[in-house]
């Protein structure tokens, strides 16, 4: 086993160190928001940073690089109050990591990339068509992290869209059947397959599978 | 498609929206965090909301619970401003999901759970003998949630231990190869295969993969 100190991963190459620290905390989530922004122009990226941060409320969070590297989809969100968040399966990555690219605003990466768009009733931020797990947030507080500029983006879920055949009997959503992806460091997609749950842990009860 | 408004999703039994809502967010990144507390007694906890918040400074957080449901951890690193993550490989995935066991403080998950303490020249924290790749973390900030009382904890990396046949020529960590696992929802645990990596993308250049 190797031994990288701070000093030396500062010393290394940008890129190589952004490749290195991106993986090094694990996979994640990538996952499509969209957004509309005050004159109507639909706006679709990628974000990898998403947590739980709780099931009742039920929040959840994602990190905003700081907004002169990434300034559209936050500055959407602060203007109309919410976003669709919208899961990446197998058969679209290449178009979900293509709506990174540094469009313009008002340019459209639904267009760009080539996914569709799709409406709901009642809801005025678009999703994507080819998702099949997708839920709409409301804004609930934008919390600044100041050691680097970056932001906390905390939402509250509103609506959720999934085929109820993906729910296991305790509600347990099996992600994996709609084939969504996970990503590791800047620009690895995953597909996954279950191994296992375990019931709740008590103190000297042993491990036990849910079968 | 099914739809569940969130009037639904508040109505359902705790146990089950808490299963759906944790899953909803996607894949996640459970790790194992190891402590020490004043009486130099050795913690061991799993987490799964862990972030990338930046790589210069190279920053990641992680969601502490509320601390009367998880109040070790944050409480040994508080008092001592460091601590261990180490990932979770396929191998011993269930002595990790003990660790999350409620285990009273000063009982040693080390122990309870059957991982072994790795000790460090000059670090005063425990690390997982078994994970082949885990870091050492400087507390930078605890950053409160006021809507559930949870917090979002950053550190910055110090020490990283990993084979180095692992890294990629470009700095990407193949997490994979050490058979570090995913987590979805509370207690599913994923093995994953690797898709495809992607150039940095474009606009008006085609998204071409890594070879």
């Amino acid at each position: 086993m190797n031994h990288f100190s701070k000093t030396a991963i500062q010393s290394w190459e940008r890129f190589y160190r952004a490749n290195f620290i991106n993986c090094l905390s694990g996979f994640k989530s990538a996952t499509l928001i969209g957004t509309i922004n005050k004159e109507n122009k639909t706006n679709l990226a990628i974000f990898s940073n998403i947590v739980h941060i709780g099931a009742a409320p039920a929040l959840i969070g994602f990190i905003n690089r700081p907004t002169d590297a990434a300034p559209h989809t936050i500055k959407n969100i602060e203007a109309t109050g919410f976003y669709s968040m919208n899961h990446i399966h197998s058969s679209f990555i290449k178009k979900a990591h293509q709506t990174s690219a540094k469009y313009a605003e008002g340019e459209s990466e639904f267009e760009k990339a080539g996914l569709a768009i799709e409406w709901k009733e009642n809801i005025g931020v678009p999703f994507v068509a080819e998702s099949r797990i997708k839920y709409l947030m409301e804004l609930t507080e934008i919390v600044p992290i100041k050691h680097n500029g970056s932001f906390l983006v905390i939402g509250a879920i509103q609506d959720v869209f999934v085929d109820e055949t993906l729910i296991d009997k305790d509600g347990f959503l099996h992600i994996e059947k709609a084939c969504s992806i996970t990503s590791l460091g800047i620009d690895g997609y995953y597909e996954t397959s279950l191994k296992a749950r375990y019931k709740y842990a008590k103190p000297g009860i042993a491990t036990e599978a849910i079968k």
